[in-house]
């Protein structure tokens, strides 16, 4: 099942093995080549991979391509509507079909001889081609492909695992924010100099954003831990939490009470999919600099105050919903100390820039924030690249979540590696 | 003889079997390093190279350099007025001597330590050096060269194939064009993010020539193949061939009157080389954009109507030549995804710049037709690293000489790593 | 102790055997992955390197980065006074602590959660974290460091070679200079092209000197080496030298009489550093273009009439002495065909830019030096990068240096992955 050979193959279980139960990954998970090749393999190609929202492609032929690890997928909305992936390579001399990273069409022509195929996948055309050859067996190769809510799934693996679950649990706590009826604001995309863990492992805590993130803390509660949750706080947590509560039963949405980040992953129940909604600060109604709405309602929503909503898959996938606006985090490992991220920020299909909204109000929060922990990851790699790094111990406080990401990514590991 | 492992070297011809008749190769022809490592010593170092031409040194002391995989080749014109190739290294400390890519020197001075070597790369002084050193053992390395009716070819390998029947079959294909007579009027040099083996997959069918070629076809017959090829254009095809048989028999030169590319390489016959003349369709005198004549007549000819002369030469060489100038093709590659490709066009020698001839006119037609290749090859290269690609059948039709190439690929792959 | 496997070990060390007495070495060593990361072991995270002057860093907290094969070091002025090394990698999550290659601290505080070390590396601080961890086990992992006479050497080695040896012999010599009393007039980073090792087998032989730095030979005798020094050069060098050790005797100082370049290193004896004084030529005070002081004396001076001190060490460092500056050289390898370059000019600490000294009289000499080196040194990469090198015969006049530095590298190399 796996390319490695057994030595490797034992090597990387010996690896596996030497992470200490609450400290940092070693050295080698952020350095080593065939460590990489092996997470690409078990992880990479086999789980689902957040690709992009459904409103990007509303319409049958539209399409955009998204690149995993030396492979370019076509993301393609079919003449039945649903969403398909295809692997953007012709079936005769293996010619890259689309060239242009997003673009409607009505069928597949390969540039080189124009063998045809349409939103299906299926070759029409082979004009020049001998009589004999089953066209039946020569459709684009095809990749897993699923859209819930809004956001589109794919796997590049055959058999990938069950994803009922992620659309019976995300679904729900989605469906009032409407991402399907949005529109995207804008698009950016960074090259990162870090490994894709340490961008999941800053993202599972929030005990650099006191210093780190100074726009952040001030519309959210999270950086409040356990530890560090004053009387006063806690009071004023429970006050938005209940009000906000009310509110939303009306709604049918419901929303969390603890301090600290939402406990994600759960590697001892294997769940790497979670949807939840949280209060924001008294007076932020959504995740801008100045906490007010800076775009129309999304969704359902009849009222600016619904907190925030937070959904997040692994190994790819974060978004962050307002009021008024969503943005989505999709990560991309582009080699072993480098990572390619792309934010998406959604506001509603009706709102039309300029007149609705404005960039320069819509994107500072979370670029801010991104591009904060964008450096601190790149500071971070280079430590560990390090001979001299070793794995320090993790704060029990506040970074229970980050110990729960280590331990599901080496769960999945060893599944996939087992002897 | 060999530099690869046992293992490796069993890995090599393991793949090397995977191929299927009238199939692409698989992904690792395309991606695998120790693939190319295979073919550098198989093939570039072992086979006769197209280097550039003899107009480009005229005079004992001229040079231009070229680099072959790391090696710094002087093909220079020595004192007897035949062509050496020496390696850019000198024998005291192993610097590179020469530093400018052409020139013209009386003697080779190592600018380290100014050990001096004569044109025929003898070594002539060492001041500085203690008595007893033997200078006899102390010349240029050299490497094979030889010079054909204009065109000088080199190989690396100490005991080449016999490059005889190459001279006794394109010599006189070529002699009446005068390349010895020619003068360089452009170099242009390329990178494409190619394999080697897809530029000459490309250059080998014009299958994809319709489309993506609007004013190669202009001027040629060769993208009608058998298949394809009505009734009136087989008759236009053979009126043009017989009235240019009938000029060109005066001049003892003959002309092809098939559809289709020639039939090249034959790996049935290990014939690596091929020269021929083909017809220009009505009213086209020369490869241009109106197929007007564009520079004076080159070399015996003394009437445009001569079609076009197509000399190529395996691994890395193909020349057009019209009446009044020739366009070369020289490869060579840079890592398994990529190759550097040099054109050089050239015309008489008498001819002047903007008085005989304008660079406007004579470049724009191999050089798009080229230009588009290289796009095409560069989306191939993408498509095929993708896990996903999968060998496509070829049209037997329009396919034939891409069949021909691969099986003559594979054969010198296997008699080199043969067991 | 290696990281080698005992294939790749068996394999080094019959590489260490295929170097023939006086010639060079084979191309592997300039070529070869594997070897590279066999001298980083066994020589570059062995052995002391130079790191940078004391007067860089005058102050308690002042610190300045040097990036060794991936691995940051601070350069640190305790509160001691004492300089210490540390790695640059919080004890917590990995991150780099200090951003900025030089600077003044308090305290090291990392970017990402606080964690806070005093100026001796001691944890101090670590907010957030639970109860039970043992702060004195958390201090920042060290490297050795020792300074003498203004220069800073450091060890990655956890117990390096003595070190009280270099202190014995290049600080009397260097004393005179105060470089400790310097300060920084320049630093230039260069990124040659070319192995550390070609980079030291140019710096231990002026035979390339009367074509290459013409400047340089105008200032120093040590291009004339015994078989090249005619009568009237051997008279001039014994006035020189007899007239300066009268004067520099007053000054407990002493000056060498010998032709061509100082012994060094002595493989035999396994002496790796030296220091030396020897004679400019008549009407020479500095090695400047015109040979005239162009900076305040240094260090004990009362006459510019000294000559130059010239220090140096294996594998990283050179200084070249002048009455009124000096110039360092750093070599810091970056892949076998790279080495990243430092130099450093030092003037006294009292002269002031633009009243005591310009830098346009003080950097040309060196700087044209240097970078006509660094030219030959890509040269010669490239030629040795080829198949085709083989080593060469060395001169026994005037590359005998040459010689003891490859028998001295082969020595390191044999001591450490000795079977």
């Amino acid at each position: 099942m796996t390319t490695l050979s057994a030595s490797e193959s034992a090597e990387l279980n010996h690896l596996l093995d030497t992470r200490q139960p609450n400290y940092g990954l070693p050295r080698q998970f952020y350095h080593d080549e065939m460590l990489y090749q092996a997470e690409m393999e078990a992880i990479w190609r086999q789980d689902w991979l957040f690709a992009g929202h459904s409103c990007q492609i509303p319409q049958p032929g539209d399409y955009f391509l998204y690149e995993v690890e030396g492979d370019s997928i076509i993301i393609v909305r079919g003449d039945d509507g649903k969403v398909n992936a295809f692997y953007n390579v012709c079936r005769h001399r293996g010619s890259v079909i689309c060239q242009e990273p997003q673009g409607s069409v009505r069928r597949f022509i390969c540039p080189y001889h124009q063998w045809t195929y349409d939103r299906n996948g299926r070759l029409l055309l082979q004009r020049g081609m001998q009589e004999g050859l089953d066209k039946s067996q020569l459709g684009l190769h095809a990749a897993q492909a699923r859209e819930v809510e809004g956001m589109i799934f794919i796997s590049l693996a055959s058999e990938p695992v069950n994803f009922d679950p992620v659309e019976a649990v995300i679904g729900p706590e989605a469906r009032p924010q409407g991402l399907a009826r949005g529109r995207v604001a804008k698009i950016m995309d960074f090259e990162v100099e870090s490994n894709w863990k340490l961008v999941w492992e800053n993202n599972r805590e929030c005990y650099h954003c006191n210093v780190n993130h100074p726009q952040y803390i001030k519309a959210n509660f999270d950086h409040y831990n356990v530890d560090d949750t004053i009387p006063r706080v806690a009071e004023r947590l429970k006050a938005v939490t209940t009000r906000l509560e009310f509110k939303l039963t009306t709604l049918g949405m419901s929303v969390r009470d603890e301090a600290g980040l939402t406990e994600f992953p759960d590697p001892d129940h294997g769940i790497w999919y979670a949807a939840n909604r949280t209060p924001l600060v008294e007076g932020y109604v959504s995740e801008t600099m100045d906490g007010r709405q800076v775009a129309p309602l999304m969704g359902d929503y009849k009222d600016p105050d619904v907190g925030t909503l937070r959904i997040r898959s692994l190994p790819n996938f974060w978004i962050h919903a307002s009021c008024d606006h969503s943005v989505a985090v999709r990560l991309t490992p582009h080699g072993i100390a480098r990572t390619s991220i792309r934010m998406i920020w959604l506001v509603d299909s009706k709102a039309e820039e300029g007149r609705d909204y404005d960039l320069e109000k819509l994107l500072p929060f979370w670029l801010l924030t991104a591009e904060q922990d964008w450096q601190i990851c790149a500071n971070q790699q280079r430590g560990v690249s390090s001979r001299a790094y070793t794995p320090g111990p993790l704060s029990t406080y506040k970074e229970y979540n980050l110990d729960r990401f280590l331990r599901w990514y080496i769960q999945e590991m060893k599944a996939y590696f087992a002897p």
